[in-house]
Parts: structure tokens; sequence; C-alpha cells
């Protein structure tokens, strides 16, 4: 099943694309790779999820801001590439959690987000390598920060 | 305009490329992708700024440490490729600040890199996919770590 | 002399290929590219090498640490790839140190991976371009955490 039936499958809304918070593009293509900026977990309404996890947010709410970062990845590369069907596999995934100086579960959290990439694009294309890394501080107090590497139909 | 061009044109003054701090190379090539390594705000007179941001240094003086991290990166990229007019564009940023807890403007902070690279290589070719990021400590106590993926003429 | 040989030279002991810690590959390839997915100090025995460098860690440990991650980097691709020879050369490695807030020889502690990289794949191959990077918590308590980027036969 193709990513953008399965969104619709799922019933998956995605939020708008995020506006850019700073001097970056956020997609830039170099043959069949693309190189996708961090993300924060962007809501529908347009405000971001804040807080740090294991002081305001628990490990729960840590998921549930790293699969909504991924909703939010999933919106910037529908615009960016036109659709969600032009990604032929995530490749790796860099994912930074805002955390406690005692808060270890950074990899827990951030399988919200590879949760729901590997329902999209599925269990061969939707899990790649990764890095979950844990943070004193995220832009904005965002609790999670996600940048990927997708290999796309050029 | 070239950005050799562009550099004289805004009498940009280049630091010495920063002797190695360990053991890697500070520019790796892989047909037309240069792997550039972390970067630090390495002054011309050969000393880094140091400082945390939101303690010693505020928003303006990391975006001066960014903007010095940039020079510093063109003085390797010129060194390494032997003109930086090899450079077709940047694909990919991956920028820290060493931060207060409850310093959160890391994208304002990097833009004193982005600007300096968007007006040195153009609007279409200068600004890449970047993820700016908050750390705790940095080598050295720097205050800005930066480093690059760039595609080059091979 | 292959790699496969200087380990055996080297009478380097791999220790396991660490199990899966959430949901990812441990190695996606691309054509002649290998991101290989963060790893930690898995000891020979399948636990963890834990603690923050400045605080229950000096340096001399900290470096022990990064040497074990490169181990079980090693091990990894080893397992994913057949043959640490059919490795041609490391492209990029980022690095992040599970430090105190005053700890700043980041680059001094994965100097630990870069030696045994160096060793095992030569001066040539095996040393690319790298980050060194501190931060304030890693998962698990670990004091290293490494993600590596690799040029391969397809």
């Amino acid at each position: 099943m193709s990513a953008e039936n399965k969104i619709a499958e799922l019933g998956l809304e995605l939020p708008p694309p995020p506006p850019p918070g700073g001097i970056y593009q956020p997609v830039v293509i170099a043959g069949n790779i693309a190189y996708v900026s961090g993300h924060g977990p962007l809501k529908n309404d347009g405000a971001y999820i804040t807080g740090r996890v294991g002081r305001e947010l628990d490990l729960a709410d840590g998921q549930a801001a790293a699969r909504q970062t991924g909703l939010a990845l999933l919106s910037t590369i529908r615009q960016q590439l036109g659709s969600l069907d032009r990604v032929r596999r995530l490749l790796k995934t860099l994912a930074l959690v805002n955390s406690t100086d005692d808060f270890t579960q950074q990899p827990q959290v951030i399988n919200g987000f590879s949760e729901l990439f590997r329902d999209v694009f599925g269990e061969e294309n939707g899990v790649g390598a990764r890095s979950a890394l844990g943070t004193s501080v995220l832009p904005g107090n965002i609790p999670v920060e996600i940048e990927l590497i997708l290999e796309i139909e050029p």
C-alpha cells in the first residue's frame, strides 16, 4: 500500500508544514537523497508542544511529542516532494530529547516517531538507522527535535 | 558572482584553518559530497571564542560566534578544496549551541552562520537543510560547534 | 593488511553485536554508503559501561568507553556487512559524550574510538571527518554514543 493511502487508511491528520524558524530550507535534495531539517512537535493548531521530559513531561508525553514531530515531518515531506509516495525509504534519523539529567529513556521516547514511520512506510522502508540522544535544552523548549535523511524517487 | 569574488567584495577576513583538535580529517570527500568536521569559532588570532550562551554570552554574542565559526569553516573548505568556488551548494548543517537550561533561541544564534553562507554562496546554493540544537557543554567551552555536508565539483 | 587480519593481529575481542534498543536498523545501506546507528560501550559480557564523564568517570575512563563503543560498532558492522573487509573507509563520525557542565575534553575522549578505527582500517581509510560534542544525558546513562557513515563495497 502506498504511503499516501496508508495515511488515509490510518486516518492521520497532518499539521500544516512548519513555517521556517530560521535561515534554512525544510528539505534539500541531492540526486536520490533528501536531507530533511530538524523538526519539532508542531500541533494541528500551529503551536508547538513544549516542556522537558522528566520534568513537565513524562515518558508517554515524550512519545506523543515524538509522534507529533513525525506528523510534522510528513507534512513537510509531502509539501516539498509533492507526495509521500516519492519516499523510497528512511535511511537515517537523528533525534534529540530535551531531558532532565536523570531521564535516560530517549530511545523509548523516539519510538513514538519510529512507530509512526513504520506504520506509514512499512517495516522494510520505514525503519532506518537511528541515533536517539538526550540534551539539556532545545529551541523554544520543545521536547523533541528530529532530522532525517531519506532515499527518494529523484 | 563566484564565492571567492564574494569573499573579496565583502572584505571578509578568514582565520587560519583550525589545526586538528583530535584524530580526524577536516574534510572527507566521497564523489561530489564533502563531509566537513565540526568547527568552533576560531578567531583570526588563532584563539577560540569561549563561553555559554545565556551566561557569559548573550544572543548577539552567540550570533557573532556562529558567524566566526562560519569563517573558520570557509577557511578549512578553501584550504581542503583549493578554492571556495568548488562548492556547488550547502546541503546540510548540524549546529550545537552551548546553552544554559533556559536559553532557547538556538535557531537565532545559528542564523549568524547561515547569513554568512547565504551572503557568500547566494540564496539558492548557500541555504541548506539545518538542525540547530542546544547542549550543556562543548569542547574547550566554545559556544557553538557546526558541521556541514556540501555538494562540490568532484 | 585487511581489517579482519588487523583485528586478529591486534588480538581484539569484539563484544556481541548489540541487540536493538528501539525501532531502528543497526545499519542501512544505500549504494556504497552505509549509515550506522548510534552505539554505546557494550562490553563483552553484554552489559554497558555507564556513568557521566567528569563525575563517575574521568578522561581515561571516557576514552576506554569510546574505544569499547568502537569495538561494538565493529561487531555490528561485521555482522551486517558480512566482513569488515567490505569497509572502504570511514567518512564521518558523530560522537556525543555524557559530560558534566565543566568537562570540556570531548575530543580527547572520542580519540579512544578514533585510535581504534585508525589502527584497524589504517591512517588513510580509518580517519574520517568528525564532530565530538558534549551533552548532559545519554540513553541508559552510557558515557558515549557514536554513529558513523561509511563508504563500503556495495
